[in-house]
């Protein structure tokens, strides 16, 4: 038995949750699968229950689980209380205290939803990039850290720290991963400025020698930026550190004109994960019905993927979701005319369906 | 009398800044300039001769002159020497010691040059962003910095860090250049993680009410780099620090297509000021003749309505420049079918004769 926790969080996190959970139903159904679901409270809605945006008892809950199903966090509501009792705060300390260090976020463009990009078809078309993001260490944990008084005024502070060990072992799972890709790893850095990245650079392509078919290439973190709107296509894996993966994966995203559609899985060392959409808690929207479900059912299947090593559900999820836009069904957030605009009920509904 | 020094640098630098010069000549004649220049050298020339990327009568030259007109520099040749003799090294120092701390970064679609961009025509036809970047302070300039052994294992470390003092004036530059265009200023930080840009925002915010005019909004810095993907026209004045400046300013600039036409402007607090092209040295071309002057002349007209306060100089210079596009002039790496391709030289010789 497997057991799944749900987190579903703030803002539109419960809508979209729920339509996972409908899949999922599905999936149990058809694929006889043995899965046992939780839920608990997390963020901003954790703060307003217990004060806190990570409670004893989630944390309890997610040590227990194999794998997470989460929403989205934050809002408007919990901006102005102090520093940790932010419901950012919370995913933090979930993916830190878990070891979530391996942060996978495709960049994949539907070809149904081609004319969503910003970017002209032919830069964009059949774009499928990899970026590996390391997730527990890197300036968002670095100690020292916060704000101080010297000379008379404040000083804000922060440690972009990585040992060797931490490298190593997210260079590694973005090797392995390339290795059923198209084996080309873009390692991204600093080196010319930052010393923590060029030791990254230099950890990473020692590694690589274990790797002999992998393509592994070096490239200064303001070059990645700008390649990633001039040519995208050139890229298979992308690998990087917690505060270059978080820009250029939302970079990276935003290439494809629907974040609404990307998940992401935060994995451990024993593929335990934390599987969350890319995007946000869009707080403007929340409650309305019509935020899109997909990024989190595509998060779904993830999980299937990799933490539950059925790859077989994980392709019949992802061949649902397809076919639901073959159909022509679209959320607001992706709709063009021609399609058949939906809310997030009857988008989840559809691919419950078609699976 | 004005003192210029020319800095022409490494790879492409000496034939695009040798094309800047030749129109600064014909100014000086047009305008009846008082204008006197000298050279040094600076970057990997100056390892080669002097042992040294930014050599002692390089750097007295810097100090005694009214603006630096800065080529590029770096390059492979100069890639495995020891940290402290890298070309950039000359650079960030040149920058840190001259404290020039605010860099003007223009992110500006050439009418004539529209299709370059890979982004579609309607999002980014006449966008006009100026980034506003910290140069001097953040993480290119934190202590303590390097890569240590503990534990038995190499750890690289970085320490990101701003004063109150250093986020004020900065933040002034930016709402004053923000007075003379669309009064609209975003300031770009990380608060939900760094508590150095939790304080970044709070002073940003706080030096605003000098300016009541200015509207001002706050954005993490991954939401920005998306943004500036999905509608960069949303941007007036963006203001950030090192770091995060480094990346969306390249971001920036590739949107146009164009980024041989895009030119820099560093300067200190009394408008001394080092400018340069967006570019860098593309050791690739260098020496071919084929390479794009314009952003070094682009650099120069800065030059002349910030350091040498005139504007007019300036307008006319930049004026010459669209006048060889509208004539259809191209270097190749802004050629479309239908123009004219020319070299470096014959492009220089065309704004010269232009102004
Ligand atoms: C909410 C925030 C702390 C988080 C991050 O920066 O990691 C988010 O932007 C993400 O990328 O998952
Ligand atoms: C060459 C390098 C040190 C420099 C920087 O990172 O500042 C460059 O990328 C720039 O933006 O001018």
């Amino acid at each position: 038995m497997s057991k799944v926790l749900v987190l579903a969080g703030d803002g539109i996190g419960p809508e979209i949750v729920r339509e996972a959970v409908k899949v999922l139903d599905v999936a149990k159904q058809k694929f006889a699968l043995d899965v046992e679901l939780d839920e608990a409270l997390v963020g901003g809605a954790a703060v307003d229950a217990e004060n806190d945006p990570l409670p004893q008892t989630t944390l309890e809950k997610a040590r227990a689980a194999d794998a997470i199903l989460f929403g989205s966090i934050g809002g408007p509501k919990w901006d102005a209380i102090e520093r940790d009792k932010r419901p950012e705060r919370g995913l933090l300390r979930l993916r830190s205290t878990l070891g979530l260090f391996a942060n996978l976020r495709p960049a994949i463009l539907f070809p149904q939803l081609a004319d969503a990009s910003s970017l002209k078809p032919e830069v964009v078309s059949g774009l499928d990039i990899l970026i590996v993001r390391e997730l527990t260490g890197g300036i968002y944990f670095g100690q020292p850290r916060g704000i101080k008084e010297e000379n008379g005024e404040r000083v804000g502070f922060n440690t972009y720290v990585y040992t060797e060990s931490e490298m190593r072992r997210i260079a590694k799972v973005a090797f392995e991963l390339a290795m059923k890709r198209d084996k080309r790893v873009l390692s991204v850095d600093k080196a010319n400025v930052l010393e923590v990245t060029e030791l990254w650079k230099e950890v990473v392509t020692e590694e690589a020698k274990a790797y002999p078919e992998i393509e592994l290439s070096h490239m200064y973190v303001d070059n990645a930026a700008m390649q990633l709107v001039r040519a995208p296509k050139q890229f298979d894996v992308i690998v990087t550190g917690n505060l270059f993966g978080d820009i250029l994966s939302d970079e990276a995203a935003m290439l494809t004109g629907s974040i609404g559609m990307l998940p992401s899985a935060s994995l451990d060392e024993n593929r335990k994960g934390l599987y969350e959409p890319c995007h946000g808690s869009a707080p403007d929207i929340a409650g309305q019905g019509i935020a899109n479900p997909l990024a989190t059912i595509m998060s779904l299947a993830m999980l299937m993927r990799y933490s539950l090593e059925r790859g077989d559900v994980a392709d019949a999820i992802e061949a649902a979701v397809e076919s639901v836009l073959d159909q022509g069904l679209r959320t607001a957030d992706i709709y063009t005319e021609g399609t058949r605009k939906v809310g997030t009920e009857e988008m989840g509904s559809a691919v419950a369906d078609a699976l």
